[in-house]
């Protein structure tokens, strides 16, 4: 937390579900921090490269620090090989690190929610962010499959249903909206 | 359309419920657009004033053309007034034109599901706007209580359900965060 920043109390929030918004959601999220002069942090796990909010992200938001800790391929339905356990772990770390240093008001971690669901992270390091985070920071978690406990643990959490979805009339992903 | 733009189908998308995260989810969406080189319309009903993500849009985002169709006060438990009837309507017009020329890739109308939930506008301009747009153009319809017709009509519908959030213990809505 920055000297002489207010010290309100920051909340955790949790953008789960099936639907299609919940990456959309904490950017919108991060957008409004920065109109209000926060300061943010963007950690994602299980991404890499330029998607298209990444890139502007990189091009107009300096003040958003964007961290992504790598990714091999997709891991729902097999099991993660060595590299992408360490890519996670490693990205864990980070995150805590700079969750606990207070140098952000705002620290989104997309995709953690996926990650726990697979048993990359533990419960018990999921449960510590959480529990332990400095009081001021906002703590934005998202990903499908966010888990009971955790759920139980936010302050605001929001469930993103898919009642339709155009993929499933066999579009694939588009530049600019999915991508 | 702009001229040599690739002609793809653009989808209708609404994004409904009672939970956080509608408005922000359109506004990552609407930033993922522009990383993609689209050009996107912001169209906002009921709303007026410089909310931290306004502010940061007109600052950073020439490209997204931004309208607030004003606001006198809330209007939800009561019956509005004749200006507030004029400002959607006035609203719905030129949402309408800027759908209809074909000008922009995106365009997204925010609390445009209140307004027709409200009876502020009928059920045939809304199906008109959903039913005759511009092939490739993509349209995003938001706020809570879209109707059933309009979920039918659309190809993408999320419902962002609230689980919790921290309104509810008495939080009122914070800069940065709702403002």
């Amino acid at each position: 937390m920055r000297i002489g920043a207010c010290m309100e109390k920051g909340y955790v929030h949790v953008y789960t579900g099936n639907g299609k918004g919940k990456t959309t959601s904490s950017i919108g999220l991060m957008i409004r921090a920065i109109g209000a002069g926060k300061k943010v942090y963007f950690g994602q796990f299980m991404k890499e490269g330029e998607y298209s909010e990444i890139k502007i992200i990189k091009e107009r938001f300096k003040e958003i620090k964007l961290e992504q800790y790598g990714q091999d391929g997709f891991i729902i339905n097999r099991k993660a090989n060595d590299k992408e356990l360490l890519q996670v772990s490693n990205g864990f770390e980070r995150a805590k690190e700079v969750l606990m240093s207070g140098e952000y008001d705002v620290v989104v971690l997309d995709e953690i929610n996926v990650a726990h669901f697979l048993d990359l992270i533990t419960d018990e390091d999921m449960f510590f962010l959480i529990d332990n985070k400095p009081k001021e920071v906002e703590l934005i978690l998202t990903g499908r499959y966010a888990s009971k406990e955790v759920i139980e643990r936010a302050d605001l959490v929001s469930e993103i249903k898919e009642i339709k979805h155009y993929y499933n009339e066999g579009i694939a992903a588009r530049t600019g909206f999915e991508l």
